[in-house]
């Protein structure tokens, strides 16, 4: 139907679980669907390994089994998959025009599902020792280092909550801090956070370091640290690291299109329509979902912004 | 640990997606878990029979199979299910106490996700049939209906909406309505939708009737209609049916305790915390959640809910 360049009813952009879970609900409701995305389908969730906690696996389930079952799922309902990459979004009256390097697609109404990257740690092996020890999300992954020793890169406020709660699991958690304990911008974080991690019985501080390179073969064994002051480095044993250093909204290409925040994320109302009329937005690149970053939020957030879409074309259609 | 009398950390009242899903993610937290439901696991999810809208699985999957999965997934890490129902929540300062039939649940935290039932259609079989013809969700069911002829019940907002809705799978959906069709309370629906419903092709509308009887042995073939002028009945033949005459949130208990809005539906912010310190609420019986009525947007706020009662948690335990 791309090819032939009549509207779809549904263009989704971005194919991870907010993404997928929209092009389900779109095919079921037999809206003509296109679901755009510039890599492998599966979203944020191809950075990790195992997945515990999407409902409805009693078992673990790897990340690719899970975006095979989606992928096949929205597949089943009649979506089509587009590989390409979004550069904008022409609003139009009734139909907007999605333009990408390869293509224009027409669509009546267009679902953004493009999400939010979390920021790399710039440190060696940091990409090659990623869900191996490395883990950018510790409600997904802090079950799996109870008893273990954790390296905390990130203090800002969510890097702090994230320590805290990574001592639920984990015998010691180290936060690595870039300046001395006496300067002012050693914490982005509030005050009480600070308090809390100061006092914490499991929580320690390594000031004025960065971590210049993680350690390990085929898992995360420790880390050089480097002192900034002297310039030396020391190498600590660990066994994970957790990075909070910020998130990437995958916006860029809205810009002057859709009302994103000072940060990028997608400003929608409560059924996730954004400024534009028949432009929603679902998932971690929207101003609320960014903040759990969970794949089942995500997803549910994909199904309210197909039946939004789907009432939008109703009520369009008898207009 | 409940017959202990020592306070949970997290107790869940409902096992549906919601309920299930805050259990994943509160034991995946370590937190101690208790979950508190009056029958079986599963919520609204057991008044279907085939689920092809849950993300994650390529192949339809049985709703008995599904709920046996989330269960499991959820006692794996560490949830405790007591089959009890709850009278009423007596708020604490630092722990609230949950009256049961047969105990009392201390908790510091606790997740309100108790559902929304659809008001049962008053009409001999409508029982018998449910799940085999007769359905409370058009966009859980309307796919399985391409082709078919179907009886809408229901002639407000949602009745015209979902009405509308099945045109994009049946080939007819007659609308049973009340009142003549000169009345002023045939409708209750906002006028658009009136007239949007009335200047469809596939729409039609069976004026001053009530359904008496929903027909057929084991799969709905028909409905006797009973004029109400006349008292005549008449026998339609028809493929389905679907009921929108209403939703009852199952919040009586909290009446007095957690703020309603007028029809019964838990008011949050949008953290999903109640107007109670630590008492949240996810799911069908939250006000915005009800508007869509679909698993997997319950099971997302229930994975938020987790989050935000552990939150709590932590800041709690540091104070």
């Amino acid at each position: 139907m791309v090819a032939q360049g009549s509207p779809v009813d549904v263009a989704i952009i971005g194919a991870g679980p907010a993404g997928l879970t929209a092009a389900i609900y779109a095919g079921r409701a037999l809206l003509s669907t296109v679901i755009v995305e510039k890599g492998l389908p599966g979203g944020q969730l191809n950075e990790t390994d195992l997945i515990e906690n999407w409902p409805g696996f009693a078992e673990t389930v790897s990340a690719p089994e899970l975006m095979t079952q989606l992928r096949s799922q929205a597949e089943r309902f009649g979506a089509e998959f587009v590989l390409d990459e979004v550069s904008r979004i022409e609003p139009g009256d009734s139909v907007h025009s999605i333009i990408a390097s390869e293509r224009t697609i027409q669509a009546r109404t267009v679902i953004v599902a493009c999400g939010s990257r979390p920021k790399d740690l710039p440190a060696e092996g940091a990409d090659r020792l990623k869900g191996k020890g490395i883990s950018y999300c510790a409600t997904c992954d802090g079950f799996f280092f109870q008893g273990k020793r954790i390296l905390e890169v990130g203090a800002g406020d969510s890097g702090l909550t994230e320590a805290l709660f990574l001592t639920r699991f984990a015998d010691s958690v180290s936060i690595v801090v870039r300046h001395p304990m006496d300067d002012p911008r050693a914490f982005r974080a509030s005050g009480i956070l600070q308090e809390r991690a100061k006092e914490h019985a499991k929580i320690d501080f390594l000031w004025n370091r960065v971590v210049e390179e993680i350690l390990g073969e085929d898992h995360v064994e420790g880390a050089r640290l480097k002192d900034l002051t002297t310039g030396e480095t020391e190498d600590v044993p660990i066994d994970g690291v957790f990075v909070n250093i910020g998130h990437l909204p995958q916006t860029g290409f809205l810009r002057g299109t859709v009302d994103l925040d000072p940060e990028g994320y997608i400003m929608t109302d409560g059924c996730l329509r954004t400024n534009v009329p028949a432009i929603f937005a679902a998932g971690d690149a929207r101003i609320d979902a960014n903040r759990y970053a969970q794949g089942v939020v995500a997803a549910g957030e994909g199904a309210i912004a197909a039946i939004e879409a789907e009432k939008h074309l109703a009520a369009a259609e008898s207009a």
